[in-house]
């Protein structure tokens, strides 16, 4: 197994979106020396100014590394870069190790552990909770599914990245949590948007009832974070909503393998995928109030702007 | 209006289960008089060493005091209370105030506070959160709907019952606050349970997964502690699933009369009628976690305790 230092550790990473980019650039900071791939090249640009070097392809980028990261969009993206024709699995080899921090298919990051492990490289799924913000101020929740040793191997720089740090398991436990992450998400969204819609129809002071339910058996991160936002039409995101699409389903294809029904995480996303159909893709998850109120023939935004 | 002090102020309590015997409690020891009436005479005994007076009656209890609390189960126990042959109500005089701290029908409150008003008497509708351990510990926090004035007339008394003490509006608002209240609680709840079964069911270690997931975005009070409570198989109440039942219900039919359709809550209501018909009414609220599992044909409380 490697031993892990900024000095001797050559590191790719695939994906400078959002939080790429600023988990990229914290390693870069620490003195990591990084090769950095990404679907379009200008969103690197950055990192490359900071000392990151380019490679052409994600077998590049490995093949000059010792631990490759990505964190892409989607799981098709995920399969693309890791087991695609230029893919990081033609470049792997004893020692290498790969980290996929994309929210992704617990199913795929199973394949993608039985890949490298035919080529002696080892493969671990560690998504993110916490967001942009988290990701900027290395405060994120790492959740990593693989074999230990590896997770061991890597703590040095999963210091740099986050705050709360777990190996919750086998390839496909750092997904799997994920995915409870997200269910949790999704079900408490719909109360949040339920009960807001019925303080308003009742007439009552919105941020009054917040200060007499937040604090109590009622309260949640979402309430206290998400609620006054939606109380005052600010719907940017945040997590947009099209992602969260993708993870629900995710998580409900994986609950249907599993032979369990999730009757509120599939309710969630019906919600979720009207709020879609209404042009919401690329609002924050708590525009969710919007299709929740159309739903029953209420403008949200008009009659909260008057 | 009258002045409200330990010493120029009586008291009528009514209802004195797990919540009102210690609430009561409290403003015996603050120094009130209290006349106290119970449908069942020997669970105010205590109070009646402590000093209370008892009343065969509602009526007889409001006859001889300056404030009328009432806590007991049902919106029907309400209404015979207040509303009964019997009831405070046949009592009331101008000046008196009756306030009900029983979670029960805005709708009903508002009728109390109309047929209060009619005997020049003033009405208040002031449901609590903070369940037994808040009652205890005098931490609840008031959601209180009704004229302005009486409401601060009674600071002194909220003071003693409670932390969080908010006027919510006119007749009805207190009662509507607390079912934002238990709207968030009853979806949020979907949440935990689904994803505690997801996680239990993806092989995951659940301490380990709360690490992961408790402390962010997906964080809530029931998440942090009830979900230690449903890992370790502990079921007993807290907040009865049967009162519960009775809660929501009561939100479905105001959200129905304000024409608001609410998918999160009525599957929630729908889960719970199934734990009630699996015995589960007497359990606290989190025992949905069983309803949920055997939705899927799981034993959860054999499957974690092996």
């Amino acid at each position: 197994m490697i031993e892990v230092a900024p000095a001797s550790t050559r590191i790719a990473w695939i994906g400078t979106g959002v939080m790429g980019a600023s988990m990229c650039g914290h390693l870069l900071r620490a003195g990591y020396q990084i090769t950095v791939y990404s679907r379009t090249r200008s969103k690197a640009a950055a990192l490359e100014r900071d000392g990151a070097t380019w490679a052409a392809t994600p077998a590049a980028a490995a093949a000059a590394a010792d631990v490759v990261f990505s964190i892409v969009g989607y799981p098709d993206d995920v399969h693309q870069v890791h087991l695609g024709a230029e893919g990081t699995l033609t470049a792997a080899r004893g020692g290498l190790i790969l980290v996929d921090m994309t929210t992704s298919s617990p199913n795929l990051a199973q394949q993608l552990a039985a890949a490298a492990a035919a080529k002696g490289a080892t493969f671990l799924d560690a998504p993110v909770s916490g967001g942009d913000v988290g990701a900027r101020n290395a405060t994120l929740s790492i959740m990593v599914g693989g074999e230990r040793r590896a997770f061991e191997a890597l703590l040095p720089i999963w210091s740099v990245l986050g705050k709360t740090v777990v190996h919750q398991g086998p390839p496909g436990a750092g997904q799997h949590t994920k995915m409870t992450n997200q269910i949790l998400i999704a079900t408490n969204m719909i109360g949040v948007c339920e009960s807001l819609l019925y303080a308003h129809r009742a007439g009552l002071d919105l941020n009054s009832v917040l200060q007499s339910v937040a604090s109590g058996a009622a309260g949640s991160w979402s309430l206290s974070n998400l609620a006054p936002r939606i109380i005052n039409n600010q719907f940017d995101p945040g997590f947009f909503v099209d992602h969260f699409v993708k993870d629900m389903g995710i998580a409900l294809e994986e609950a249907q393998r599993m032979r369990i029904a999730l009757p509120g995480l599939a309710t969630a996303r019906q919600l979720y995928i009207a709020l879609q159909a209404q042009g919401g893709g690329q609002l924050g998850t708590h525009a969710l109030q919007v299709a929740l109120a159309r739903l029953s023939g209420i403008d949200w935004v008009r009659e909260r702007s008057t």
